[in-house]
């Protein structure tokens, strides 16, 4: 693993200024040495791949026409963002992209001076673009560009609708390109999609006047045919002029759709659109995966497929040789149809995620009552909340760093009215590869501040199907959140009997002395390993599986805060008002006096890396564990280790 | 005060059943006898004014045609459903709107089963109506009508457009009433307003068709007349069909617009709209204030006016006999216009609020330098965060509550990229009047589990332009929050001249014994005087002003922690996860056995009445602190207040 194989032209562009130097009859020549370049990269390495492989065209000539990076570019998402990357002097350190103390797979500001806006979630490129230009403005840079480049998928969110309204009279340097795809990860959804495909097919306002054109040149009354067409057309103009087009009617100047796969087309427009004041928007057609057959074809399976034979189109999976334990996000995916199929008041919601977290089993079997809203997880919520005053059981699936995007939504809507909404946090807590601004670090802390709202989570898979089961129930009448990592379980034998689990009751791992740990969620695992470890010192801590961090077993904190003076928090979230905070708070409001070590998320960003590592760097794997409950152990018990 | 006159007709209606019976061409004395009441009541005890009058014909049309309450309707915000409660059962109560123990001055699924949906934010209508028809259709209740009533302004934020973006594909059982009036509290702003103003006043279709044939008429070729005219018909609906209104572009039939102050159209056409399956949106005209001349002319002043004189029109104010302390608002908007003036960079943005937080004396002095972009926190926020990068330093200032809808902004774009936005949270802390969905309750908890986040407060106005000043230093290059309540301060002599604050710092307010107040924000205020009335105890608390819940003063929080056992937290914010939190968390790192008794908002929904008897009723007012440090008084001083 090392450099990858570069073509002659690819090879010698080290920064866009070198791209710059190309005659444009060259610019196919780069797009196809780039494409192959993040083919063979992706391929060894992982990461995204259909959606960088799109706009290989757009990135070339983006870079080709612009003064980056003066002019700004804005890649929404950012997991398109690759070929930008390679081309702005990373190609050399692209196959650390993802891994661990290595460059970002998304747009980072602190990486690059190309990277004009650190992405990561959708939808936030107009906004940050319209910022930019309107700081231009002021600064009297006018004729510095700003372009923000965002899928169809991306607009469906709220966000580019509130940047549109205002872009649409704000008279700033700001370009749109729609990258359309008909895409996010899953198949894009909504009815601005088929807004899109419609005018992409339809006729045009060019395509319309052609056509009066040609009916009147059949008339026979030539003298009539100038005035009666100019008649018309002012008059089909003062209807449709504005509004013909949704964008438009939104004040932007709309141009398109072309062909994104054209590099030559999309550089000769890109420069016309530089001259040309004002906010804009270009609308240009793309294929997810261009260029890779299998990924044009099953563009969700190769959004992110991992590594695979560049060759053959195989993908490489793990061999497994022993029954595995499933990934949290299939215990999901399949306890709710087995939940759905008994109780018919069960709805499944998920803003375009219906892959990642697993809801497509129910959508395939229950068209009707699994839905995926689109990008959309404002309106997500709130429409979880309609359904539940209607009596309906809605298990909202939304990713916990995603969840952020609607948690007023989760207080006004749901909490207030103390609705019985299943809010399953998928990727709650450190997730892994895409870094920063995907990890679920937060929920645990924000949830926990709001009345009414029940906060859980299991530590292994039978725990989270009863969890889910407890939350169907007719008798549990508030908003649960059910929090749950990326990845697998622990459990080869997944498929337990669901029990009901009292709200708010936590369960005794092992009995012990000296110290308790308090775990919450899978970290409970990691628990479990550490005392096997400190039973080989002959430490012996007791262990609880909490459950819930809202509301806390208060009978069994009291029972713990009677015999332990020590006790070790751990949770996969943050410790800044997190669960352990949550018991630090309940052992003060008692008076005991206990002391709470803290194991979970430290407060700062943390960057991306295997969950492994992570959890190693932030301290609170097993071997941390291990290392606290050693250190607060009494002493004569510590230099046994020493002496024994 | 009591029951208010009420008009022949109108004292008949007890619940809908009752205005059903009436004949249609009562319906205008209705609504003459509701407009009447509604002025009769805000005149004297207070509330939302302009906006209920200007729906009261689509009060009355809604509740003549449809079967409420099996039929929903959805008042988005809800300040405009006053006709409403005093349709539905509540008109002999509705002198208690928005007091202690009232009614609430919003829709409240536990007050009526009329109230569908509680609500108070705006633009959550479409949403919640539409989970609602999803439910109804799911369980066999084809019939069911449910009805979303929004405003325009309430229409610029992204929730309604991902909202119908799913409806425009659902086939569900939706009516939208967008109540055109073309104004937020302020005007309303943006594209989307343009776009209202346009199709209200261009040529529709039906214009268009219409101008046609006549032209046609004049032609001679009276054969070719038929032919030519179907063809242009045919050829121009296929190019505007689907795109010749934004809304029929997103999927749903639109209709209007039409004038929303006859009664009897209104009626009529809702009577029509009822047959016709699937979403669609109906568009009216109305004007905020109708009917009350003055209303009328200044909506803003009157959108909730306080009390006034119902003939006059002149505006109850408290006859000021010496100076008074300002609203923290208007020390907000003078604040910024004085260091705008001398530093270049700074920046002003509101989300639809200019009045309510007083940017609006910026936007008048500096009309490029400070925006309102409209219901749009979360594009707020993104675009405040484009704006840092290019070195603007933003003054973002959202309502507390408000800012819950721009978390994962706040958190992705600002936080992880620590630019230095400052985010003024106008109305932290208990609002009042407005309630539960307004109270500023959770900021401090949301905000200070967020890594690079400066979390601030500041006990007066001098604090406030402190802080102000402090932030917008180059020096501070992190995000700060600087939260400050809803309403007046201390200080009648509040232009102080302004000095830096070091970031972290806290402040002794007085030195002690036995007890330490530790108070964040305002409520140093109630600690001053609850010191004073201790004193004649013979008493004597410490107390600091701590202005940071992050970072806490950590050398101050050494040293209190090494002086006092005892120590009361003060906050106007939620106590789960809050700043009492944070300083509890911060003595058990250090292992400090200080017991922490915290004061702030209990972990309950508090609902509406004045700040003062929620204070109270909270238990964090002065008395409370009084009680509080008492309490935790060495016996034989609490001895001495029985002996003395």
């Amino acid at each position: 693993m090392g450099e990858i194989a570069t073509g002659p032209l690819l090879s010698q562009i080290n920064t866009p200024a070198d791209l710059k130097t190309l005659d444009r009859t060259q610019l196919q020549q780069v797009c196809n040495e780039l494409r192959q370049f993040i083919i063979d990269c992706v391929s060894v390495h992982g990461g995204h791949f259909g959606a960088s492989l799109g706009v290989v065209e757009l990135t070339v000539a983006l870079h080709y026409v612009f003064n980056t990076p003066d002019d700004q570019l804005v890649w929404d998402v950012g997991h398109q963002a690759y070929g930008h990357k390679i081309l702005t002097g990373r190609r050399k350190v692209f196959h650390t992209n993802r891994k661990y103390g290595g460059l970002s797979g998304f747009p980072k500001r602190s990486e690059s001076e190309y990277d004009a806006f650190g992405v990561g979630h959708s939808s936030t490129s107009i906004s940050a673009a319209l910022g930019m230009a309107i700081a231009s403005k002021l600064q009297g840079a006018e004729n510095r560009q700003h372009v923000a480049i965002i899928g169809d998928g991306a607009m469906t969110a709220g966000l580019p609708f509130e940047a549109l309204n205002h872009a649409g009279v704000s008279n700033s340097n700001l370009l749109i390109v729609l990258n359309d795809n008909n895409m996010s990860i899953d198949p894009n959804v909504g009815a601005l999609k088929e807004y899109l495909t419609d005018i992409t097919t339809s006729h045009s306002w060019n395509k319309f006047r052609d056509d009066v054109w040609k009916f009147l040149g059949k008339l026979p009354y030539a003298d009539f045919q100038r005035e009666l067409a100019s008649k018309i057309e002012a008059s089909v103009k003062g209807v449709i002029s504005k509004s013909s087009n949704l964008f438009e009617a939104l004040g932007l100047r709309y141009f398109g759709p072309i062909d994104g796969h054209n590099v030559l087309k999309l550089a000769e427009i890109l420069e016309d659109l530089k001259d040309i004041p004002g906010p804009k928007l270009l609308h240009i057609k793309t294929v997810k995966g261009k260029g890779y057959e299998l990924a044009e074809k099953d563009q969700t399976l190769w959004h992110a497929p991992g590594t695979f034979d560049k060759i053959t189109g195989k993908i490489n999976k793990k061999i497994i040789t022993v029954p595995e334990p499933p990934k949290y996000q299939d215990v999901f995916g399949h306890t709710i149809v087995e939940l759905a199929k008994e109780n018919p008041k069960i709805m499944g919601i998920t803003p375009a995620m219906p892959s990642g977290c697993s809801l497509k089993y129910m959508m395939e079997l229950m068209p009707d009552r699994a839905l995926d809203v689109g990008i959309a997880e404002q309106h997500a919520v709130t429409l979880s909340a309609g359904l539940a005053t209607r009596g309906m059981k809605v298990f909202c699936n939304i990713y916990s760093s995603f969840m952020q995007r609607a948690y007023d939504m989760v207080v006004h809507d749901v909490a207030i009215q103390k609705l019985p909404v299943v809010f399953c946090l998928d990727r709650a807590g450190l997730v892994g590869d895409d870094g920063p601004t995907h990890h679920g670090a937060y929920d645990i802390a924000y949830m926990r501040c709001i009345p009414n709202m029940v906060v859980s989570a299991p530590m292994n898979e039978a725990e989270l199907r009863n969890l889910m089961y407890t939350a169907q129930l007719d008798e549990t009448n508030a908003p649960i959140v059910i929090r749950y990592p990326r990845g697998t379980g622990v459990m080869p034998e997944w498929r337990t009997r669901m029990e009901k689990i009292e709200i708010g009751k936590g369960r005794k791992i092992k009995s012990g002395k000296d110290v308790a740990i308090l775990s919450i969620g899978h970290p409970g695992n990691f628990a479990v390993e550490a005392c096997k470890t400190l039973a080989t010192d002959g430490l012996n801590p007791a262990h609880y599986d909490m459950r819930f961090a809202k509301p806390l077993d208060e009978a069994l904190l009291h029972d713990i805060a009677k015999n332990f003076q020590k006790v070790v928090t751990v949770e996969d979230g943050t410790i800044v008002g997190g669960f352990g905070s949550a018991v630090l708070e309940f052992f003060n409001a008692h008076q005991y006096k206990v002391s709470v070590h803290m194991l979970g998320i430290p407060d700062r960003i943390v960057e991306h890396g295997k969950p492994e590592e992570l959890h190693r760097e932030c301290h609170y794997d097993a071997q941390a564990i291990v290392e606290t409950v050693r250190s607060l152990s009494p002493v004569r018990i510590r230099e046994k280790e020493f002496i024994g």
